[in-house]
């Protein structure tokens, strides 16, 4: 059997407005129907694989255990990580995790915002690379190159590889190459795409980082030694983490090892490194034009046009080489060659204090999520959807009142010392300094609308009395 | 005394999303804090110039009440079409209007929708062609050419145009010249663009549509005669006027007269014909970016971005000559070469049957505005601004229940036989049924954010039992 570990930390911006520091793209459904986490964890199931293991941050936990179970795979565990200290730490965490239940465990570890499309054929390559791994291999996988792509990592093999598939010894890393070493490597083909997938079994992991990465393995056993259990999650402990060097599993372990091995892998592949990625496996048709949502491209070619809401409609018009993403509060509208610069954007927003930066409109929270759909003033109004069984924290606040309208299920409601049933088309109203609390008590979503009016109705103005999710004072929702 | 008649009556599509069938371009404010129309308006006013007349649509009304009212302007007459049937009738109708009461008054007409910057000098100029238009010419204003444009229509003079200025005879009317023509009338330097703004008088421009276009004028006069006073505006009589032929003021009278002056005018004007327009309006910096509302470029050339709504942030990366222009229901991105076809795109938007080909998020009624902040299933939250003194009709509706919330201003509300005042952030609820109505008895707006429920949501789910502004049953707000 083998323990997948995805690593779920990513907080990348190129895919900017879709993918934000708040809620990054691997949660995001940036082809199909499921989020790129989702589809990770789904591919990574099924016969041979036991339940996966993730390793996230803080703020994306209940995003996970949402996303999860919207697919219904129950996770081994989740670890949190306090900080990002890159894949090394992440990787052994996972390691020495499921070591302690399952000495010498096959381990796959894969990043969780890449698409795999043919799923099956995947999972046949993992399986075969499994008596590798047990031989105390370190398998990486390796993608048959289609392009002389710059933006990516290299293996190099000492013979073509073996697509049938067999995993081959691996003779040299190699980093992001420049054109001429990127086409040289195309036309040799005995070079693949390193996917950052490895299959490891954990004890030769563990010994890796003994013989490696030393350090890193004493702060990495004494950061799970410490870890607390809280709500199901595996919190890392912080002060052995947040003393970690930030260091990659390649450059930590994988490029000083002596036991690796490559795993050929013949179907396609892509990290969505940049809204370039999303073009090409967005599958464009004959003029190139690839379309999202209600978009609708006139006279375009080469063009990746993507609505992300059903409201809004997005027109192109005798574009080439363009991507253009419309969001309700950002849009961004680039030429396809500078599809690396929207990190650019996004640090210029920051810049400017603009919120669309890092956090989307709807906000996730342990209980669900909330958008706000008007703040105007004095006035603000939200639709907050909270989960069957969910409950916000008990709190008050200086600056405003509301009245709640449940539009949607039933709402258990507490205004100081009274405690109601408010069901679908009734209302509450909640004086300013009230104390009070909704809850879902109901087997569905319940809904409702949120109108405050105050003089101040910022998300900081909060008292919490008792929160079941154990967040701090003045920390959100 | 020169009264303007300002043809408030386009719909033109080339500028959506700003402009829709609903709120077309001369409303939006496209250069500026005011509309086109406001800005036409005020350009028309002061020493020498009497109170405005507007023609306009039925749907328009409202929108230039509350216009004329925000720039403190106090129409003479608001004349509505029962349909459009170009500029003859509608100048004609105009003329019709102010002989009644001023026989051989001067009147200057004037499309409501172009930019003229200076003010005060196309004052001077109009003031300077008085003497003229009272001798009995019709005078065409005449733009100074700064480029070989083919798409306006040319005036050609006999000698040189006078900027001092002073009128001259025209020698002919030259339609959208081609490429070649539009160069050599550049060069040659006795040709000026056609503003399509005249000064005339009311009996000179009678007489020509009683030489030129005897059924044009009988029927107008009819319309007129028949027309009714309704809340203060002019309903031009349908019978008479949709049996008009649909014909331009060129067409019907100006190149068959004989009695035709050109007043040159030497200052900027454009008449924003199309994105491309609006971008060399609103001038561009060093790189030829233009730049509106909460728009950031990053390396961009030639590129007008235009983010509508300040909570939607648009951004532009590696752009050259793109039109982008941002709204919360629709995106337009166009190369500036395609300016032309975005009513290609509006188009198929209708064919869709998208609201957003014609309609806005914000919907403008006679006593006021609403916008709908979001539609998901079987409840809608929408945002309703009532004007001081104004009320919506009397009505019920058979499939939804309403939740009220004031939250600026104060609404004298009736439900049923009962009537409250309710005030800022207190609340009412309309059971499905319930006959009702809102109303602002105060001096400020009153705004309140409206939660209906109900297994059918649309506008057209109203019964109406009395009504201020005289509208039908079934029609909407």
């Amino acid at each position: 059997m083998i323990t997948p570990l995805l690593l779920c930390g990513g907080s990348g911006t190129r895919l900017w407005p879709l993918s934000r520091k708040s809620y990054p793209k691997q949660f995001s459904k940036l082809t199909g129907d499921e989020s790129l986490f989702q589809a990770s964890a789904q591919r990574l199931s099924g016969d041979g694989f036991s339940p996966p293991m993730v390793i996230t941050g803080s703020d994306f936990r209940f995003i996970v255990t949402e996303q999860l179970a919207d697919v219904k795979i129950a996770p081994a565990a989740i670890l949190i990580e306090p900080q990002r200290r890159n894949t090394a730490p992440a990787v052994l965490a996972g390691a020495l995790k499921l070591e302690a239940t399952s000495p010498g465990a096959l381990m796959l570890v894969a990043p969780s915002d890449h698409v795999i499309p043919d799923a099956a054929a995947f999972r046949t390559a993992v399986i075969a690379a499994a008596p590798t791994a047990e031989a105390g291999q370190l398998v990486t996988f390796g993608i048959r190159p289609d392009r002389a792509e710059t933006d990516y990592g290299w293996l190099e093999l000492s013979e073509a590889p073996d697509f049938t598939p067999k995993a081959q010894p691996l003779k040299a890393f190699i980093e992001k190459p420049d054109a001429v070493t990127a086409q040289t490597m195309l036309e040799g083909g005995q070079c693949l795409w390193n996917a950052g997938i490895f299959l490891l079994s954990t004890d030769a992991m563990i010994a890796a980082f003994e013989r490696h990465a030393p350090k890193t393995l004493a702060g990495v056993r004494a950061a799970l030694d410490m870890a607390e259990i809280d709500l199901g999650f595996t919190r890392l402990a912080r002060e052995p983490w947040d003393a970690l060097e930030d260091i990659s599993i390649d450059f930590a372990v994988m490029e000083n090892a002596d036991n690796l091995s490559v795993m050929p892998y013949d179907g396609a592949w892509s990290d969505l490194g940049g809204w370039d990625a999303v073009w090409r496996e967005s599958g464009p048709d004959d003029s190139g034009v690839a379309i999202g949502g209600p978009a609708t491209a006139i006279d375009c070619h080469d063009t990746l046009l993507r609505a992300e809401e059903s409201h809004q409609h997005l027109i192109g018009i005798g574009l080439t080489d363009i991507i253009a993403v419309a969001m309700p509060d950002a849009v961004l509208v680039a030429h396809k060659n500078r599809a690396q610069d929207v990190k650019k954007a996004v640090a210029a927003l920051k810049e400017e204090g603009a919120a669309q930066a890092e956090t989307l409109p709807r906000d996730y929270r342990p209980w669900g999520w909330f958008e706000s759909l008007v703040v105007d003033g004095r006035f603000q109004v939200k639709r907050i959807v909270v989960h069957p069984g969910a409950a916000l924290s008990l709190q008050s606040h200086h600056h405003r009142a509301e009245h709640w309208i449940v539009v949607e299920g039933t709402a258990r409601v507490t205004v100081d010392d009274e405690v109601q049933l408010v069901s679908e088309n009734q209302s509450v109203f909640i004086p300013l300094g009230a104390v009070h609390r909704m809850e879902n008590p109901g087997k569905v979503n319940m809904v409702l609308i949120e109108v405050q009016t105050g003089t101040y109705l910022g998300e900081d103005d909060i008292v919490r009395y008792e929160d079941v999710y154990a967040r701090d004072q003045g920390a959100k929702g």
